[in-house]
């Protein structure tokens, strides 16, 4: 990069359609300003303009007359949540459809139908953002989140501006590690980015797939493909440290972006840190996933655990016990309670115990933390009172 | 061998009394016309012919007149079951007796008994059977049963007759992996048959001794020693996918000829599958494990679990992803659903992103399938699929 | 040492204050004659005399007139547990106080009263006792108990008298390992006798800590810092043998005088066989831990348990099964029962089986029998009279 410690490099970057990304290549890009279809009263029974989730996404522009029975073969519906509208797309085929929700589709009557998608699928180009925050060290954290259907809530608004609010509460601080923020589309996004990036991903120390984060549910994680990196135990001790119920699971190579950073030929160790996770929730695309069915505390909630997150990133060291035989005199140094034989230690006094024991050159803080059960930053604050003693190196 | 694929191998193999094997001398041969107990009436109350386990097992000749006192001294009950004939070998120690059931025990009046055993121990031999089937490769995978006490039907006429099955259904198909079949006395017969081949069994791959097939219980699987070899994960897939209760466990170093399989100077990967435990079903070595004991359903439920087992084994492949890094773009090669974002994806396409995942040289489509949690059927289809693609390379 | 097998070395040692041991300087030391508080009436309302834990221990020397509010600032009491007296110490500031009841505090009325402790804290030394039994081999086995506060009975009084009776038992009696035996103030003795013994503790194999030995709560072990080690085995299988509830608990840094045996500097293998472990139960460190509070049924199942912690570590040895190709005929010497085909086998040829098969030169017996699950007596018993069929040798 060339660029020192503190700077921020950020920008919008627009890839051309036809452009190879390993097996895949950059598709058309879509526009479109209306889409309608109307009985033949004229009038507007499925509109656009009141729910963009309306149309199929990707369809291409049609302006013609049709019978119900060939409508209904381009209508998308759920019919076990009948008042839903479906979120549905046509990538790899081209095609035109409309989504409406079930009771209206079972209320449509023979007639003649007039249906407009004023579309473009034309030669153009990918977008997407990144943003670089310089730390003192190369190695990265990288959190990406995708754009492409920002019009549903917890899947995906929730993630984009999680990390918007992460992306200005680290810069302009001293960091440790360099952070990239990807908004990025779900799939392409990822391969385009890594296509074109394949030489700097070595750097990529962990990262996280921010969604889902805005629901009542409570904080999953899903771990990496390595499954014991670094970020899964920084999230993991996170989790644990929030005293709330939690739930890890297992990788599992389908979902969201991770799957193409951690396929096989990267196996980048990128978790998801979400509250439900996608496809678990009923709302998942469809028109329930508005701003109703997510609530601040649970997004300030997440929020609180990404920075969480950072925090255990950024504070985690390595130390040695310089004086690792026997305990050093803590009475001496004013780190022992006068009055001795009590029935239970101060906190800090057995994390002060835990860090000098287990600062062999082997543990982090994070581990010890992990071994002790005790806070991180309970372990943190022995770490610090310990290294002005003198009692501590940093490896 | 000097066999080629696809060839039979097939003999009955006698080993004369007297020969050394490892610590043990091939034993004199037991052979037996007649045998029972006459009251002074002259009534047969103990009769050879009624069930052949009346007879003390390798009991040597008699014809005697005795006491109750003297003959009570030669008899073998189960006074725990007492309508049942108890199995009772004399191996080590030349003796005579009879088995009965308790009740007619507890019956018997001071009397002079007549004793006659029709029988024979002599010099003879060890008789035993062996089959192979050459694959493709001279790896090969062992099944052994023992044909010494064919006379009870779990324990254990069930596994000689549904070997025998499986040995015909495996015959003239293409393998991959050889097999050999060994129809042995227990004990002696694998001592021998070892010693035979000592030279041979670092071909040997894993396998199976087949005992207890036939009872109502759920299926056991006994471990082998190595305890997480191929053969182990195979059988813990097929009980897995089998979707009915099972019990896994570890092994011991008693039971039945696993003992000398998994001697340390050997320790082949050889487990047990079972229905109920041998010694765990009170009908063991009794006349009560009997035709009525086992049922049809259960026998073949055993038999479909062999064969789901060498279906694994042969079936089973290590594949390379050869487009590793991010996903290769199915929907151009028709293998993605063309109309997206639904809420799961189907069960192939989960299945091709585990197969496309893993496949980077570490896992095979066994451990793919075990990691997944999915059939490993529906991971072999996925494997099928994309091999057709060109997508993955057999490794 | 330069002493032989069979020779018993104790001594008591004192090391002046002012000594440096490692970080600690060896304090001064304290004695104490008399100490009482007197009301205007002259009556003695707090006196030494009664209990010795009416003293903040190693308070200087006072003689004076104090208001109630001044001598409240020097009065330890413990209001949840009103009857009780507070064991309490001031090691690294010089202080004075009292212990009393939270009941007698709380009666406490305004006057001027006299308190006096006739006690001295000058040069002198530190003292402690050391007990060496030398066995056929130099590798030791590290008992350790504290000598500090013996006023209270299951802290430690209990874990002083059952180390005084293994060591009586142990004298005298050929042994395989070295045992010593130390006598120490907690805290800065173990400091102490590292600091003389640095070059010596690589002899050091395992070890415990005894204290809290006689109370009703089931056996707890804390383990070593190293978690895996021989004596961690060792107490394993004797509490699983016990047939007894017990509880392991993994290693932490604070507790007793294993925080500094395990300092990373040593990292030796030195756990806890207590019962309810020190800061557990109500009575610690008050003057309810007294006679009563123990019981000599639960200090002699512990005795017991330290017994067959040595009985393990004397008895364990590693064989080589010197017929590992499959079992030796154990009917020709007499080691397999005459009559076969039995629904079980005899325990002792089950003990039989585990030690042919696993004595491979990886497992010792204790391995064998955590393994199997049989106790260690019968999988000893078990090795003994294989032994004596020259099937083992000795590793």
């Amino acid at each position: 990069m060339g660029i020192g410690a503190g700077q921020v490099y950020r920008f919008v970057k627009e890839i051309q359609t036809g452009t190879r990304v390993f097996d895949w290549i950059v598709p058309k890009e879509w526009n479109i300003k209306d889409a309608y279809v109307k009985n033949s009263k004229g009038e507007k029974i499925i509109d656009f303009k009141k729910s963009n989730l309306h149309v199929l996404n990707y369809s291409i522009p049609i302006n013609s007359k049709v019978s119900l029975k060939e409508l209904k073969e381009h209508l998308y519906t759920i019919p076990e949540s009948p008042d839903w509208i479906p979120y549905r797309t046509s990538y790899y085929q081209e095609n035109w459809g409309f989504c409406l929700n079930y009771n209206q589709y079972e209320k449509l009557q023979d007639d003649q139908y007039e249906v407009v998608i004023d579309s473009t699928l034309e030669e153009g180009s990918l977008t997407y953002g990144e943003l670089y925050l310089k730390g003192e060290s190369e190695e990265e954290i990288l959190f990406s989140c995708y754009v492409c259907h920002p019009s549903m809530c917890n899947d995906n608004l929730s993630g984009i501006s999680l990390l918007v609010f992460l992306a200005k509460f680290l810069k302009n601080r001293n960091l440790k590690y360099s952070y990239r923020f990807l908004f990025i589309p779900e799939t392409i996004g990822a391969i385009t980015w890594l296509s074109l990036n394949e030489n700097q991903i070595s750097k990529i120390k962990g990262g996280l797939v921010a969604t889902c984060l805005g629901d009542a549910g409570r904080s999953t994680y899903k771990k990496t493909r390595q499954g014991n990196s670094l970020i899964d135990k920084v999230v993991e001790k996170t989790l644990i440290d929030s005293g709330e119920e939690f739930e890890i699971i297992e990788f599992f190579p389908s979902g969201s972006d991770e799957r193409q950073f951690s396929s096989p030929g990267f196996n980048l160790p990128i978790g998801n840190l979400t509250r439900t996770l996608y496809g678990r929730f009923e709302e998942y695309h469809t028109s329930a996933d508005d701003l109703n069915f997510i609530q601040s505390e649970f997004l300030s909630n997440s929020f609180i655990k990404y920075l969480k997150v950072t925090y255990i990133l950024e504070s985690n060291r390595t130390f040695l016990n310089l004086n690792p035989k026997c305990e050093p005199q803590l009475g001496r140094r004013g780190l022992y309670q006068t009055i001795g034989a009590l029935k239970s230690d101060p906190d800090l006094q057995i994390a002060i115990f835990w860090v000098l024991n287990f600062s062999d050159g082997k543990n982090s803080l994070l581990e010890i933390s992990l071994k002790s059960g005790m806070q991180f930053t309970q372990i943190k604050t022995a770490a610090d009172t310990l290294l002005k003693t003198g009692l501590l190196k940093t490896l």
